[in-house]
């Protein structure tokens, strides 16, 4: 069975997207992942059909309500949870800060769930009462979840079996050796006045390995000193 | 004159996207924001129109060319950087962090030349020669800069002048006041069990207000400890 995402939000229209053209794209025309959309305004009620309500306490904006979002991921569990053992995420900018960690997990996973929020947020008591894992993609305000849930989706499907041609499945995962990338080039040797590095076209492969290792490291001191100090902190533990 | 988006990509069909639905797509039929796509294989030379070639030093994977990718760029500002003030951006898991600050400020700027990274990555030439600014908006590895460059776009083009309605625009922002969000509650009273709490339907503003900060609080310190660092640093320095 291949990777099932079911994606839960108030514009459908918006997938695939993007993630139906290009290597996820042919993925998909290949059954190597499936995408199911859910339109959340389907499980409300009345005539207005309305999925969101004015916060309790008071302020700006709207909030999802529990009911109408519990049932739309009810019918896609049919009910029961236990068989369907995909993780539920909410796209939320208060969620865990998404890594390539979480990525690879998902990817070996049998797909996911994915509620996209809109307005102000979603009932809080809907995402105890359905166990949602919120996940946030980045320290920045969307218009909704759904590019949030393309991005998650893109960094998942080109890890999945199959969808990386040889060529590339070889890469360096900056994010998995705690890394940023060096810098490449390639040709022409010169281009405008800058020329190509004279180490990369020595031919001596451990002094490139070594350059490479420096400006990795150089890289992400420079311009993460976060990641800088996981990466000494796991190497000193070693 | 409106913010304008430039977006240089191998897969120009991915644009608008889901930002050509909802209030990003209101917005661009509206003309509150222009959005042009420019294919970077069209500045490819040769029978194939080859935009990437073999790394220097070797590895795996394909860089792309120095020479093209300035050409695309160049055709965009007319030769002319100092008439085209937009900052020109390229999506890399390299780069700096996006953060609300940065889309603010992109915000109330004339608009981005985007260019969306493949491959292994571009020419370390062109982004000194042209002197794209890197932004990653995560750290996870995306098939290319394209869902990223909509991530980015979605985040500025909410906060452009008469995007979002009077009902939205005094929301909280998040990480503008440094904190993850207060959870939300909305209709019914009583779900699954589960109530709104007590305070928030006290009609006591004082109390509510209260509750919220300490609720906004408790999430950021137990998820993003990292936050709550900077929180309290920025705090001590008042």
């Amino acid at each position: 069975m291949s990777f099932r995402a079911t994606i839960l939000t108030l514009y459908p229209e918006m997938f695939p997207g993007p993630l139906g053209i290009s290597l996820a794209g042919k993925a998909l025309a290949e059954e190597k992942w499936r995408l199911e959309t859910v339109q959340i305004r389907d499980f409300a009620e009345g005539k207005h059909r309305m999925v969101d309500d004015t916060p309790a306490g008071g302020g700006a904006g709207m909030v999802m309500k529990a009911n109408v979002v519990a049932r739309a991921i009810d019918s896609v569990m049919d009910g029961d949870s236990v068989a369907d053992e995909r993780p539920r995420l909410l796209m939320s900018p208060r969620g865990k800060p998404l890594t390539q960690k979480r990525v690879r997990s998902l990817a070996e996973g049998p797909g996911a769930i994915i509620l996209c929020g809109r307005f102000e947020g979603v009932d809080e008591r809907v995402i105890e009462g359905r166990d949602l894992e919120e996940i946030s993609i980045g320290d920045y305000i969307l218009s909704g979840g759904e590019v949030a849930a393309l991005v998650l989706l893109d960094a998942v499907i080109r890890l999945l079996p199959g969808v990386m041609g040889n060529e590339q499945s070889g890469e360096t995962e900056s994010f998995e050796t705690g890394l940023l990338e060096h810098p490449h080039y390639t040709r022409p040797q010169q281009w405008e006045g800058r020329s190509i590095p004279d180490v990369l076209t020595s031919g001596n492969h451990g002094a490139i390995d070594k350059w490479r290792r420096a400006q990795a490291e150089r890289i992400t001191r420079d311009r993460r000193p976060d990641l800088w100090k996981a990466h000494l902190e796991a190497k000193s533990e070693k």
